[in-house]
């Protein structure tokens, strides 16, 4: 009889795929198209699409999962204590959806008792996908889907931080001493590029970049993306190196590997020495 | 009769559109691939998608119209002082290639007499391709084809820069006093993105953004988005309001509409006003 843990895992990656498939719909047809734009109290922008796709995956949790938890972008808290969480961002970068770049996302994250165990990064215009799973009992899963196919990915193997390619969405999201740590940081890698939100972390799980480091990040916006950077080989934590959790602060650092992703974390904190 | 301008406006068009059908399949497939990356002279990175492209280009319009000149990234001009010269970029956001982010662009331009009046940026993987046309005696053509479907786009209209949403493929370009002026330009603007290098003036001339700041360009990086934006609509020139031709500096201003232009100009020269 198969590990009962195991049937968990695959039940809930289906259920979550789902959600995504069910957002797609919502999402893609309004990508370039006439939309009022709103500001939230925060400044930040909001649209229909991403209220009415929220609205429609906690739906769905509702239905299947009724006593499973929900933390979202846009609507209240539900249930955020119990066992399973499932934390929703319908559209993360907004600014790049209402820009028209296709980099945006649909983040789905599964928490098992605090810790994110499933996550979706699924562009919807593009139909690209990646998932990962670090479910307790199961095999550890990462996969890219796109055009029909399914690959297996994983990171990249990079010698050193002045070898890496290290990606930001802006760098106005870093303020204060978080401003000189990224500069520091910045200054020690090969290449830094900015924009593209969690689309950034999908290709550091396929290996197509090195490293991530953000600030001002939201629990919905990082903590999908734990299981899918985990899951390929990856390290991923706050800038202290504790693990993400709906609580933690708002400073994310991925990278390829722990190596990496130690060194990239002395240079944030005091500069480090070049590894 | 039709004015033989018209003719001859159509069959360059046409021309142009098959020199970027020619490199999507010598680029696309390459797109997420092992793929060995040289570092040029100046330290920009280069692939061999990038060589075979233009090579592939340049060897057509030999064939096709021996007498024009051709200008490009990779290789040497040739007979700059022709009539009509073609700028080719094959891979524009060669870094954004090499990462995986399908915002990388094919540029093609088309000069006479040394002015920019045909342009396309391609994406190959994405398969959508702007052009714009503004020869003389004919009408001026400002399109955006993907999935089987050609649309006529024009510019947005926005009132003033507190407004704009305006781009910049990375703050990293703009060094001492473009530094101070690019600085001063994003305080003024709604919104400020990085990213996507050329694919943002695509972006501006069907309407989704409203201002593209740019500098350290080459010819080939600026010469095939002027007909575009301005065909569409906007207006695109150096920051001292000089139209664009291969001998311009490497700072590029779009914007939506001249109004736009003008004050986001005022703003890199010296603060301006706000508008």
């Amino acid at each position: 009889m198969p590990d009962p843990r195991e049937l968990v895992a695959e039940l809930y990656a289906d259920f979550a795929s789902e959600l995504a498939d069910a957002a797609r719909p919502i999402i893609a047809p309004r990508f370039r198209q006439p939309l009022e734009v709103e500001a939230k109290q925060d400044g930040s922008p909001v649209t229909i699409a991403d209220r009415e796709a929220e609205q429609a995956l906690r739906g769905m949790i509702e239905q299947r999962h009724p006593q499973h938890g929900i933390i979202g972008e846009e609507f209240e808290d539900v249930r955020t204590d119990a066992e399973w969480v499932w934390a929703l961002d319908p559209i993360d970068g907004t600014g790049a959806f209402i820009s028209g770049v296709p980099t945006f996302a649909t983040l789905i994250a599964l928490l098992h008792e605090g810790s994110p165990v499933l996550g979706i990064i699924d562009q919807p215009v593009l139909r690209e996908r990646w998932i990962g799973a670090i479910f307790e009992g199961a095999p550890h899963r990462a996969e890219f889907a796109a055009n029909g196919a399914i690959h297996q990915i994983h990171t990249s193997s990079t010698e050193n931080l002045t070898k890496a390619t290290g990606f930001a969405t802006t760098p106005a999201m870093f303020r204060g001493d978080a401003a000189d740590a990224w500069k520091r940081l910045a200054g020690r890698l090969g290449r830094v590029r900015y924009g593209i939100d969690a689309y950034a972390y999908g290709l550091l799980a396929m290996g197509r970049i090195d490293l991530v480091c953000e600030a001002q990040l939201k629990p919905w916006d990082y903590l999908a993306l734990a299981p899918i950077v985990r899951a390929a080989g990856g390290e991923i934590s706050d800038w202290e190196g504790e693990p993400l959790t709906a609580s933690s602060g708002d400073r994310v650092l991925a990278a390829a590997d722990r190596p990496l992703h130690r060194a990239a974390l002395e240079v944030l904190r005091d500069g480090g020495r070049e590894r």
